[in-house]
């Protein structure tokens, strides 16, 4: 048995300072910033920043040419003048825009935008899930 | 400011049965399991899967082959045999093997694996990095 967890996120990126450049834009401040790689203290867990080649030399892949896509990371929030300021600050900071925040047919609202190397973000609301004052997400029980 | 935080990972994925019957094999229960959608919780975020089309359908770009790769989604343990037990049961269920746990350079012990869609896997052992009870991972002060 494999527990329900995950404890870090690590992205590739083609250049780190841009990538860090980036985030920090955005605000976030790393907790542990080395010469190749850069961990953000994210609840209960990290994301990390390190370089696409280094990482699939890690992955045990060398050479291999990454991709990325098939994958969000979500930011969820309590209301939708939330979602625009985070996304609009995202495409501040050079993200590419991929959908502006709209009225999703879930019932939510949700846009998104992919980071300098691709990696898509979701910013979101959904009147169904509500977060923790931490800013953690528990699911509704089941009914 | 954009909080530092992740509330939902969702993986893009080209069959939800067969993906849901992978992480079931690991031992992963989901919380809501809909038609088109199943979603785990994990300690303070979720985990969503989603059919790779509608995916990219919902990342407004329709029709947009995704790729996978350059992202490692880390699961931390605080033993070897810990690292070498989850590796072995996610091969068990179907992962194709990318790197056996081995020591690492960098003083832990870590090993990859892909998913059915490719979506990569570690599970590692950091002797730096102390889990809480929980499962949680908080960076250690930097010194």
């Amino acid at each position: 048995m494999t527990p329900q967890r995950v404890t870090l996120i690590t992205l590739g990126v083609a250049d780190l300072s841009r990538s860090r450049a980036f985030y920090e834009t955005l605000g976030w401040q790393p907790s542990l910033a080395l010469e190749e790689v850069v961990f953000y203290q994210i609840h209960g867990a990290v994301l990390g920043l390190f370089g696409k080649s280094a990482l699939a030399k890690d992955q045990g892949r060398p050479g291999v040419e990454l991709g990325t896509g098939a994958m969000t990371l979500a930011q969820n929030f309590t209301t939708e003048p939330e979602v625009d300021t985070a996304w609009a600050a995202a495409v501040h900071a050079g993200a590419t825009p991929l959908k502006k925040p709209e009225k999703a047919f879930w019932g939510g609202y949700s846009g998104y935008y992919a980071d300098p190397d691709g990696h898509v973000w979701e910013v979101a609301m959904n009147p169904f899930w509500s977060l923790a004052e931490d800013g953690s997400l528990t699911l509704p029980e089941a009914e």
